[in-house]
């Protein structure tokens, strides 16, 4: 999600409906739908619970943003798609606090998961790809420029724009030793995993949920439809669960 | 194989036959016979091994893609050629299982270990040496991006795309520690020497198939033709064999 | 606080009073201020309280320059303004005492000082992004190039210029060793967790004014207003702390 | 030997005969003779040697490609050169076995071992720094792409082309770690070191035939002539050596 | 101090005059004077120490320079500015021994180890930098160019210029080793730790002519003048120290 | 000494006398004499010392070039120059043994090592930068390329051409581990140290003849005239020293 995209959405905020700035997100993110695209049905189970187990988990994290809508239709080079609608208060801010960003690194990670658990090790695929990318992303920001990790203490790694007092630009290079990369990286390594464990726990312990969720966007698929955030939480009313909706 | 190959091939796939598909992507691919080449006997030898290998480990691999043709007449660069015949389906979903990469490490080492079991350790030649940056390829991305390997857990390596956060770009550049390359390294290692190993286990268990296709592509040869998928099966039916074939 | 700018207001200083150079500045440095925009009440206390931690840390700073000017009114990509007031002296010498670059490194931690104090680990944010970076920067030129460290020693590390024996240029780029760079990673290390240490005494020590300065600034930002050097003052006269103003 | 010029030379091979060949690549790779250098009796023997060192390992390795002429006529560079003569089975092929890259690597390094058993360790000379470099290349491959090295593991380093699942290339440049580093280090010495053994033990045992080539080869220069393959051969009748020649 | 500068004032020698020379040296060094500059009694006070810092160890120093002119009047981006008069003797023969440029980096390291001295440890300033860097060029030269470095060996590291015997260049970057880098930093820290020794040494010993000269430079300022080698030498028969001058 | 200088040199052999010869290179190598330049007696004597230091330790080096001329008066960046006259024979080959290789080493120290011996350890100059430059290189060839080393194996390390199998091209960069590196540079330390240890020895052992040398270069000066290869030699039969002129 393009932050230019959003600002650009965000300044017509009073005269279009958020199901038409959805809209227009989604189609800016991920091209237009194929609806002709022949897909198998193997491939249809397993974008299914790919799809909801982003949606599950991010249900589930406690003050993250809602699902507004999740879609097995191909779309350009996506397989599937999860939208969540961020709150206006938090497009407005551009601040994110440290559990918006672990939660939505869990989110992230919550496609892999819903793979490995359904389908087991052997057959998890190349389709969290993306997923894994931009979960390295965040984790490593997090890191080095976030400040985030008790670790690497409170110094940003990396720098940028020009020093106060001696009127000279560092490198965006890279300049840390080997010995504070080491550190960088375990540091990288636990978020993620870290994240990883928390997607598992709400995958396995709401799994009925999961398996509610893929049925139905594998029948709504059938008339080339989605599901949208109502119809999803009425999945979560059926099932009980406890909601942390923000 | 080219992607662009496959897809260009996908939307033809209702007008032309399978088999001028097949022919299609080999032209593409490995460039024209050469049907007036002269080849010598030891190298005819050499290439009916190397390339009975690919196709023996491929037809015995659970799941794998079926055998489509085998030639040892030089095409381009190639001495031989084995063509497999990916699944309408498997083409369709573009994901690929953990499962299905590492039989193909195992189908793209087969040709040298035929060279090893046959022809012994100091006879293997550099004819294999596209096959093993196939697989150092695939390792790569299993570990680095696809995050198939335990050991390095569930973090992306290397990066690309925009930051949803901070609007910054990550280079493409390895960015990992070398701590972190030694691990790398050496899960690379261990993934294309289990596949090694599966490759040599099939081959050595089903050597009597081995040289009978070795035999039948230099009898073919002779008349400047090769073996297709339904010929190659016939030996298995003859020979007995288990044959998981997806 | 590009220097350049700094240099052009001296030129003038003598012909326009300090409050026009002060606006000029705060022009130049963060953009007209954006009365218009709509700010979240959640946002408005956690940059309320972020630039209420840098004003405090820098009020109690011995010898540091004295606040001028404090805004959470969004101007350009910053959220909320703390501006000091350096002395003509100060701007004169273009010299600073390594007491002084401490200082400032502890200023600039406030604002996530104060998040954390204030909000808890989970939910500091993005927003001190940039305070790290100018940290980061000060804290490795005090290594590598003003030679405030003891561990390295008195070793400039990197260079420039001609040298006046040989007639050669040596090259900007870092030329030191291994064992050098983790030294240095770990002196800027501890002079910035030194800071830190530093300034969280000092908000937690003086908590309520921290509450009063950041109540004030959401209460001047209703009215599209901002907190100045003599307004700030008087809450430090109510509160008794002992002040230490150069 | 440049491998368009040995395809060049392969086209030709029905309409000319193997000695206008030999005579064509021997231009374009060292230059024409240079009949009138004034050659030093001392350069004169060193050279000698060093050839007869390089046709003398060639000779007495099992299936290695028959000397077609030895010169010690300075050309281009060179001070001398041997010419071997790969069978038209070899130049077909395109391939090479291990134990061939091991042979060429021990006759390139036969010049060297020569200069060192005559003329002492003290005396040996700059003249071997291109077979030097050969070795180097060659057994490098041999490690790195071959996949002709066990403590490596059948992992090609280093990349190229395009990876048919994700579409993205890898760089061409080394991608592994400086633990795999020191490996692939000690395993070219490994290689290079046992082809220099194997060359001394020929040298040190045929000694008798080295000095007759090497006479030969000094008598022939006075009258500005080359020792041909039959020449070459007759030295071995007469010294009754076993010959190997493929 | 610009060697082409030192050359185009040798060739003018006979025709104008030491003090003629010595003040187109400074105006081309430092820029001119510029006497208009409000400078802070602080700042005088500082920087009358900074450079009453290298006038004394240089005046203390066995042979080397004496000391020309000293001057707190801002220059060009420099507060002060010391001006050594290298003898003619030295300026011919373009060759400095080791103790030459031992002397050197001990009167460069004197301006901060005054401000230590005076000053105290925190507040030290950013006007050593400059000096810093050219104490870190030096030494770092004597290592790795003038090899005046026991530990590293008779090796001069880096390189160019062309080989006589292999007709190659060698590249300038620098090619050695990581253990030798280690050696090579700590060579150069030790280097410099011990010309800051004995800067101290003798800035603590002959502390009260640094208090005459300090005073003195400070009264001279107010009147736009400086302090000359006659003056300076003046202070120290005043004060009885032993003089060692070249 | 530039090769292209020496086979122009070379070429014209015939027709003009060696001392013409001798004189051309001279001049095109360290530009012409500066007959006027005024040298301080205490230069005179750095720089008679340090040639004589060159000419005496090639001088008793068996098997090394012969001196032809020593002269002290100063050309371009030269202050002195030691010329040797390579024989015919040796730059009709081309080709140089390791023991030349290693006595060139030891000429191109004996200036520094005849400084430190007559001037002490605190006195030596930089006059011995370009010397140390050009044995750093040679050190670095002989372990890098030419395969002198045995720690290093018989492994040219770097590379260039083309590969002759599979047709590709090595980057001329060094590629070899870190541990590599350590090997290479301990080697050079070595190969360096040794050819001090042997131009030390040989100067103190003759310190009677550098003495004379010195001595009657700086009575030559006086009068712009310079020692030739006789003169030079008068003083070994005069000293009574053996002489090892190849």
């Amino acid at each position: 999600m393009n932050e230019a995209a959003i600002l650009a959405a965000r300044r017509e905020l009073k005269e279009i409906s958020k199901d038409e700035i959805a809209d227009a997100l989604e189609r800016i993110i991920a091209g237009p739908e194929k609806k002709n695209a022949v897909v198998s049905e193997e491939k249809k189970r397993l974008v299914a619970y790919h799809e909801a187990g982003h949606a599950l988990v991010g249900a589930l994290m406690p003050e993250y943003d809602p699902v507004a809508k999740i879609s097995i239709i191909p779309r350009g080079q996506a397989g599937g798609l999860t939208f969540f609608a961020p709150s206006e208060e938090r497009l407005e801010s551009g601040l994110y606090s440290r559990s918006y960003l672990e939660n939505q690194m869990a989110v992230a990670l919550g496609g892999r998961v819903a793979e490995e658990v359904i389908f087991g090790h052997n057959n998890v695929t190349t389709g969290a790809s993306n997923d894994f990318m931009q979960v390295s992303r965040v984790a490593r920001q997090m890191v080095e420029r976030l400040v985030f990790s008790k670790k690497i203490g409170q110094v940003a790694i990396g720098g940028g724009g020009g020093n106060p007092f001696l009127g000279q630009q560092m490198s965006s290079q890279k300049d840390y030793s080997m010995a504070t990369a080491d550190i960088v990286d375990a540091e990288v390594r636990e978020l993620v995993e870290k994240a990883y464990t928390r997607a598992t726990e709400i995958i396995t312990t709401h799994i009925d949920i999961l398996h509610k969720l893929a049925q139905l966007l594998i029948e709504k698929e059938t008339e080339k439809e989605t599901v949208d955030g109502e119809e999803f939480m009425s999945l979560f009313i059926d099932g009980k669960a406890e909601l942390y909706i923000s």
